[in-house]
């Protein structure tokens, strides 16, 4: 009685299929904004069991970064597109020779995937980033400080960091020594920033075209916790001057590097009101998940038009704010949301549950949004939600 | 490389598995609001390509009329709720008698099954409807005209009817025998309605949980065309008592059947400005497409929360109004949307594409909603993206 995979797969979609390389969360939204508009899902993951499991027509097993198994992958789609930007350069490039279209393109992920060439084109690009400089030795940061940086200064891993993983604020060039010898440190591996004192931390999404062209969303603040992004609101409560430039610096930096799709960029609030990119995620973006029911279309619906190459719809907000609070794992766990029943009687608290099989610390497990008149009113419901379900409990962390 | 089924159906999904029985567009917008979730779906369908196909890790092919089928997809599943209400109410009773969880329940549907039953059940319950009656020839019918009916009057089939299909408006005796020897007709087949002249055609979702609890969302106009509603307008431009009044009566009516789930229901609104209820769709519903954007909770979101026993969300309009247009197929051809892209140009148009594989005219093959400060605008810019996706197109019809 049970289907086959063979059945799963339709013999011709009326319209297309979008490949998504990587099946968490981000998949999995963005899965739902496909099917929305007639689309096909295929995934590719590393894992058995995966979030965007259910909203697939075809779930491929395989290491993302061989070229055989992502050409393989895309020889049944139409669109390949990215859930991170952690895949091996030289395999998306030998996916593009194939002839597959890839969006965003490998150029750009490789460029972005090397946060000190990120900061060289922005910078090149003429938008405002934190002095940084390429560092080869211990002794090449220290320089640095004499050199007008200062101590503090960051001390930043170019490759495959995130969530402020990968970055150490350096006070002493004892510091600097131990930070370049644990594991995973040397020669090439770091770039120096000079320590920005900021006032908060804003980030904006635009979502890019195949064409060039690009809409920006409202700039947001987002309240980290541990690095980790906590809280998101909508609109960013700065003065409109603001916003409005860090709208412009996100397009200008999404246009630097070539970006394809909806492109996440972080910027910093200066104590003395001026701006600073902080860096790039060449992606659909926890800080703009809020999007999904405040705007008019969303940053996964935007994904998916600009990457099949079609007219990317209205970022606005249709109300005043919205606030989004992540639900992160409290501990080693089962996948449970407890008390989500509870949560649910919150009244305009919209839960997400990402439908991971396991929760560990500071795993992201879900979110609310809840919309309202004003910040205020917004993130009281969804802190009120956000409260009540908890991940992990059910074993000790 | 590819994924088997086994690997789809996931060992221990963090939630829980809701089972559909039926997988067109109203189970693929139930599949979205469950996946939200963190919930998972299987789908039992008898064709081998459906448009919830994308959004189960579970599809079973099969008769959902058959007993031996149903309690083996409820197996794998949690709770089993339903797409249609047109599945035979004895393999319904077999499934609960089987101690699987059935939402709305075998008895609801059974009754709401014959349109008969359903307007005694109104009618003994105090609500108001057309005058009807049980009538088991011609000459019973010819009856009820001369019993104060009056010509024309209203035959309506008592099963399997839906978008006015099973309806006639009889003019004369001869047009009753006419109705009587067609195929399909017959004793038993029939009951009889007076011809209600209205003003317009309204229609109230509700959603109503498991213990009782009820929401009615906002009252709406639904504008119908060859039976087929094609536009839906979000509040229904009435004065507020008729809209109050409608929503208590949908509320009633959902009560007097014992609904659980989201629930339609389709009401006249007469010249003299009172209601009558003309019909009950025990399930989500076209007429409640809009609340996707326009609700805190959509239909599809509450009936998930209804039939999981969840506590229901509000159904509250987050916007002054909403427009949704069908899209209807214009002759028999493939499932392609030609022309979406152009829609998609329409700012503030969402666009659903339900990945049918074939069109054929008048078939629901996806629709736009809008939403707006006033009706006029909502309506200008869904019935302007509506005009510009056509499908079947592509073959004469």
């Amino acid at each position: 009685m049970e289907a086959s995979t063979a059945q799963r797969r339709r013999a011709a979609p009326p319209t297309a299929v979008l490949g998504i390389v990587g099946g968490g969360q981000l998949a999995k939204m963005t899965a739902q904004a496909a099917t929305r508009l007639g689309l096909e899902v295929a995934v590719l993951e590393r894992a058995r069991e995966f979030p965007a499991q259910a909203l697939d027509t075809r779930s491929s097993f395989g290491d993302w970064n061989d070229a055989a198994t992502l050409i393989e992958f895309a020889r049944g789609v139409d669109v390949v597109t990215l859930e991170n930007e952690f895949v091996d350069a030289r395999a998306l490039h030998a996916l593009e020779a194939a002839g597959h279209a890839l969006y965003p393109t490998a150029a750009m992920i490789e460029l972005v995937q090397d946060k000190l060439r990120q900061k060289e084109v922005l910078r090149a690009a003429g938008l405002p980033v934190a002095d940084f400089r390429r560092v080869e030795s211990p002794a090449e940061v220290a320089a640095c400080a004499q050199d007008g940086f200062g101590w503090p200064m960051v001390l930043k891993k170019r490759r495959n960091a995130y969530d402020g993983k990968g970055n150490a604020t350096v006070r002493t060039p004892a510091d600097v020594e131990r930070a370049w010898k644990e594991p995973g440190g040397g020669p090439g591996v770091f770039y120096v920033e000079r320590f920005v004192p900021f006032e908060r931390e804003l980030a904006v999404m635009v979502a890019r075209g195949r064409d060039g062209a690009s809409v920006s969303y409202p700039t947001v603040e987002t309240i980290n916790r541990e690095h980790v992004c906590r809280v998101v609101l909508a609109p960013a409560p700065v003065d409109s001057r603001a916003a409005d430039e860090a709208q412009q610096l996100a397009r200008a930096a999404a246009q630097s590097v070539g970006a394809v799709g909806s492109f996440g960029v972080e910027l910093f609030h200066l104590r003395d009101g001026s701006l600073a990119i902080n860096e790039l995620a060449p992606r659909v973006h926890n800080t703009g998940h809020y999007t999904i029911e405040a705007c008019d279309s969303s940053q996964f619906d935007n994904h998916v038009r600009a990457v099949m190459g079609w007219p990317l719809g209205s970022p606005r907000m249709q109300v005043p704010a919205a606030c989004m609070v992540n639900l992160l794992g409290a501990g080693a766990g089962s996948g449970e949301p407890l008390g989500l029943v509870n949560a649910l009687a919150v009244p305009g608290a919209h839960v997400h549950v990402y439908g991971k099989l396991s929760s560990s610390r500071g795993r992201k497990m879900g979110h609310v949004t809840a919309l309202g008149a004003s910040l205020e009113s917004a993130r009281a419901t969804a802190e009120r939600a956000a409260d009540l379900i908890r991940f992990g409990e059910d074993s000790p962390s």
